[in-house]
């Protein structure tokens, strides 16, 4: 199960103290560094041996044509996928005669620290070649959270007992060869070497590079300049070729004697700027970090994070693995999110290739809860990339026959690029997750001017694409069929309960932000009509409810299909991959928990009883698989408000570990930063029961056996507040801003800063235990029941 | 609309006698010659100008790869497809120093003539070269429908007015250019050259080539040999090319002198015979024919197909074109079907590579109702092919996780073949298709022997499917879910009207024949229970009715969805190559009359009240836009049946027309074999009103304005049976056997040879007309209403 070496849980850091060359390509991704625009895999220095080189610019992508064996109408035909942009984190070096390579010599000692308040990333070494060099080297790595287009390491060599020749290759390289993909040979090969050089430049320690995309054109650009500091005799030379750029450094150390160097790279990218102004603008920036220097570099990213931290910090007692987890997660939210600035949260992030760099309705469900209340500037950019991409929304909509706009389901910039349109296309439900996420956002951050600027019409494309979706039926219902939930394990299915009640809160939410924005309403052309009209088909809302059984069938019909045979399927998991789809969907067999979703996080309990959720929870544990990694914290929020406490802290267990355990066996790819962020949902919607209504945060805290404590800081319109729950007990503090009412078990609760609030947790619900399929369980990791 | 001259509507031969090159290839396809076995378009004798030069041999074909943007576990990896065996058509003509082409000089006079009773397809032409060289050219083909292996060519040239020196090049010609295809250029390349040159031989008037397919493996040889018959000084030479035969024959001709010659041409393949022994079969066939000689030939095929018309006609007073049209059809139906001896009836037959030279549904639902009472041995062949493919269908039943047999929706030689699941693999009805077929065909031959050694393990396997692919809900109701009906605008739907029709037929009627059988169903390990558990099923059998509407949903849910726009639909038709699925599935609107199928032809009443039919064929009506070729024949069945007498005369025009006035523009890859048999059955099961209720035939006739005299001669259960409708009386007669009981609008009538019964026509029941989507109802060809 654990591919990897288990890192110890400090709470401030990842530490690896071993080298495991078979999990190189899951280190590389747990220690990537970015700040949503850059990305640097934790690749090491000298660049071999690799698990995945990987070094990308957010929106920086190559086209390739997407083959059916049959085609059909409106099946996008060209797709995008993430490249390996200009590689800058490489330093090779040569001792004596041996390249520093760890696959030859002796690694005497090895450490890879990822600090989460520094934003560093550290690694020492001691290394012994083939004929007996010993060196020391430290490199300290970081992707500026500060300085967008930055990134930096500081390097150090020293011989350990005698004097060594060393030569140092700092490079920029371009078109590096990667190991072979899954896709098929001729897609691989279309984006082999996907970089044409154009122009490149070195003098003294500097060089840059500039490339231009075959197909689709952009423009990328690299350079990096040197700062050397070693003993009298040291030369430093600089050279070019089209696809690299190379600052050699030679020296020989005495015992005693250092080499320094630090490097500043500088990336920038255009699809609409010239090939000139993108060189130059990548020199302006290195010209700005070079003068900041890195103690200056070092110094911005550890005020970054000490702010964000001060306002978005968990602390988790008695689990020390779920506390290392959750601030992990954190981290690498933000470094997904931070400077993403009118691009999107890829799926993973800037930490690898894994799907094609596409991002999907995580970007909308499950990043925003968390980046709303710790980093909200993050979730005005995501949803800024959102509205940014509507043109092409309303005209695929056309091209479908349906008014409004439909969002892509998997894209880099836009375009549609699911090549399988039963889990593709018809996903519509990603256009009330992005209504979603814009009202979680004004919600919390009362931030008008967004809504008016760009909320409201992210709101009326979605609502108009609900309305021309669904139909009245005789009876008057409002009906939404043939379209896919996120149990992808079914597939056009007809009123199905999370896209109708998502579709209805998008079409309140609509009406209600268009009357709040009169003169922009107008501009986008909506009447009173209109939102008379989204309002009574929000109120018809069919939502099948299967009175025989007492549940909510996912969608209409779900209940009445056969059981899956879970003892048959042993370890044929995920069943995707050894089932096919025209068995899967016509079975009682989930990939992850969607009606469950729904459940705990949408609703607010309005549309469901305690009783139907304790229910519905019972029936869907049985049948959920979890082959997403979206599923465990999804169920560990309804596992903990219906009361398994026990149960919703396995669950937390797993959403935390699933990449560092590599438990999904994808973490070579990439961070699953949907996944990242569930670890903070199922501590904070789970354990401390958090839920949004109108804008109010309620809470209904309750600690598992095991976890003797849990802290969250969070930011909200404006404020800074925290609850700390304990195990009987949750106190309530403002830190900073106006006085504010939260809920606590129902009973209102102000309060103002100096003045703590403390109250007693609400019983737990009894409840019997649910059971999950055959094998399905998650691995035990709490004390409890 | 007819895009092609519109030919005379002579009662037995279609005639055309003007060239349109523009409709080239779809005369080529009107005027193709088969057996079955052996395939040959209608080319030109000279081979250019082509529409789309093709022959062919039932079962050869060449593998492609099936390439998925996102694949999927079960998706088929490999395709089949039609490819062009040696070409043994070409007889080219050079005149002094001109090739004759009829694009270049003057082509005075041209006649093509189809003869339905002959067999032979006759070409005459006068045509001046550019230097006004004049000559008479009549050529006379056949495809031998009593030597299975052989096509023969009679071809005589002369001068008109002056003598002029001919060169006759008669060939082999392997591997000829094709067209540029609609598919992907990387497969029309993998299929361009399919044939690799093995062996090659010439002497005296006569050539062979042997080649192998690249990746199909298969050995494909043909032999040629020439009678000359010219003038003293006549030389004639043979030579060879890897992928050319060519026998010269040079001659100079003074007015009143003619040059003959007869071509015989051999075709032969094997995928498990070797090579020569292959090359050594097509040579025996060379000889044998050659020994028949041309007048034998033609004679045999003049007495096959006296002996066929004799048991098989059918006489239409009052509309030529229908009369013309039927005839034709059963023509083609029987060259499709006549020798391919353990070998599928593809949808085009042999007449063009459209489909991609598939098999699918329509060899068992379509085919069989008409070759079973006209010549049933073709039928046998059919099933024994199916059965012959057994070995791959339990095994892709397995692999998706089934138990029986999951036959393929589409193949050339058994392995599924359909590039997009959601119209392919789950079209599962297929194997209730195949069951009817049996049902059928042993129903109305009383073949015994074919039940016990074919039939009853082709049931079993199809019934095991459906006690698998189903199951019964609390209610204790036998539900089948996630399956695709023949109307593949809507796809993966529960509880589909036709399919469960047909599979609790297929599952009783698997259960009655292995009672018959016990000694046959113990050896396939049928055992009391299961023949119970299968009984239990079709007791079950859930069959959705919506109260409400008072009709049939096609399947669960589906009257519930939104109406489809047809008034927006405009002219894009059909609709699937104009919107997308994600929209067509959700929509009421529908491709072909698949649930008015089930009630017109399978259900023999019993499930469905008169008051039913009506109402769910008006439903229907209105919202089936008729895109498959498939369509009008079902609706003239039902719209006979309730009343509508005009409309079932219009859509058996459709049907009728469908190839020879290229109504869905396809013509040009070959005829749709399965629609041209749809003539028949909207006469014979539209006007007659036949339907087989326990192997009894059911008649419940009546005439449209227009047609004045229907007679249908059948053969069934060794008789020769006949009757022959008027306006207002049918007469029963029986031509050869036993006496027989017939129903006559529910009164049992016995004939008795040279004792035939006249009963009067039922009157009409009355009924509203129906009414059509804008744009969509059939051309008006009756004069009734």
């Amino acid at each position: 199960m654990i591919r990897h070496p288990s890192f110890g849980s400090e709470p401030w850091c990842l530490r690896e103290h071993t080298l495991d060359l078979d999990v190189l390509a899951e280190t590389e991704s747990l220690f990537a560094l970015s700040n949503g625009h850059v990305g640097w895999r934790g690749n090491l220095d000298e660049g071999e041996p690799h698990g995945l080189p990987g070094s990308y610019l957010n929106g920086v992508y190559e086209t390739r044509p997407l083959p059916y064996g049959e085609a059909g109408f409106g099946y996008p035909e060209v797709g995008q996928t993430v490249i390996n942009v200009t590689n800058g984190k490489l330093i090779r070096l040569l001792v004596d005669d041996h390249p520093f390579d760890v696959r030859y010599g002796e690694l005497r000692s090895h450490e890879r620290r990822l600090d989460f308040r520094t934003g560093l990333l550290e690694r020492s070494v001691e290394w012994w070649s083939q004929d007996g060099r010993g060196i020391r080297m430290r490199s300290t790595r970081l992707v500026s959270l500060t300085q967008r287009s930055i990134a930096a390491v500081r390097f150090e060599v020293e011989p350990i007992d005698a004097a060594v020749r060393i030569v140092v290759q700092s490079e920029l390289l371009a078109n590096e060869a990667l190991p072979p993909a899954g896709a098929t040979p001729r897609v691989s090969a279309l984006l082999e070497s996907p970089l044409r050089g154009v122009e490149r430049q070195a003098g003294a320690a500097e060089a840059s590079l500039l490339h231009r995309t075959e197909r689709s054109g952009l423009w990328v650009a690299a350079a990096m300049a040197h700062d050397v500091d070693g003993p009298a005799g040291t030369q430093v030379t600089a050279e070019c070729t089209e696809d690299l750029g190379r600052v050699t450094v030679v020296a020989t150390l005495e015992p005693g004697e250092t080499l320094r160097l630090v490097k500043c790279v500088a990336h920038g990218w255009s699809a609409t700027r010239s090939g000139p102004a993108v060189r130059d603008q990548v020199a302006a920036a290195l010209a700005g970090a070079r003068r900041t220097g890195w103690d200056g570099l070092a110094g911005e990213q550890r005020d970054y994070l000490d702010r964000f931290w001060q306002g978005a910090d968990v602390e988790v007692e008695g689990d020390p693995a779920a506390q290392q987890a959750v601030r992990f997660a954190l981290f690498h939210v933000l470094q997904a999110g931070a400077r993403a600035e009118g691009r999107a949260i890829a799926a993973k992030g800037l930490t690898g290739p894994g799907y094609d760099g596409h991002a999907f309705w995580d970007t909308e469900i499950y990043v925003p809860p968390v980046l709303t209340y710790t980093a909200p500037d993050a979730v005005t950019h995501a949803l800024r990339w959102r509205h940014s991409i509507l043109p092409a929304a309303p005209e695929r909509a056309r091209l479908l026959g349906f008014a409004g706009a439909v969002f892509p389901w998997r894209t880099i910039m836009g375009p549609e690029c699911s090549r399988y349109w039963p889990a593709g296309t018809a996903a519509f439900h990603i256009g009330a997750d992005i209504a979603d996420a814009v009202v979680r956002y004004v919600d919390a951050t009362g931030d008008d001017g967004f809504e008016e600027e760009y909320g409201l019409e992210l709101l009326t494309h979605t609502a108009r694409l609900w309305r021309s979706l669904g139909h009245h039926d005789p009876e008057g219902r409002f009906r939404i069929d043939g379209v896919t939930r996120p149990d992808e394990y079914s597939a056009i299915a007809d009123n199905h309960v999370y896209t109708n009640l998502m579709a209805r809160h998008n079409l309140r939410s609509a009406a209600d932000a268009a009357e709040r924005h009169p003169a922009a309403a107008r501009r986008l052309g909506v009447d009173a009509e209109e939102t008379a009209a989204w309002r009574d088909a929000a109120a018809t809302m069919f939502v099948p409810f299967d009175r025989r059984r007492g549940v909510h069938p996912q969608a209409d019909g779900f209940t009445d299909h056969d059981a899956w045979d879970f003892a048959a399927t042993g370890d044929r998991y995920p069943p995707f991959l050894h089932f096919p789809y025209v068995n899967l969907y016509r079975k009682q067999v989930v990939k992850q928990a969607d009606l469950v979703l729904e459940l705990a996080m949408h609703l607010r309990g309005d549309c469901f009883s305690a009783e139907q959720k304790a229910r519905n929870f019972a029936y869907y544990e049985a049948l959920t698989v979890r082959d997403s990694s979206l599923s465990a914290c999804t169920q560990a929020v309804l596992a903990a408000e219906v009361g398994h406490l026990g149960l919703a802290h396995d669950y937390l267990a797993e959403a935390a570990l699933i990449d560092l355990d590599d438990l999904k066996h994808n973490t070579r790819d990439g961070l699953y930063i949907a996944s990242l962020v569930g670890t903070w949902i199922a501590l904070v919607a789970g354990l401390a029961g958090m839920r949004v209504r109108g804008g109010t945060l309620h809470f209904s805290p309750r600690l598992p056996e095991g976890i003797t404590r849990l802290a969250v800081t969070m930011a909200i319109r404006s404020r800074r507040f925290r609850i700390e729950v304990g195990g009987d007990t949750a106190t309530y503090l403002l830190l900073a801003g106006e006085p504010m009412q939260v809920v606590h078990d129902g009973e209102p609760v102000t309060v103002t800063v100096g003045d703590d609030v403390t109250r007693p947790n609400a019983p737990l619900p009894r409840a019997d235990p649910p059971t999950q399929p055959v094998g399905r369980a998650p691995r035990r990791h709490g004390t409890g029941t």
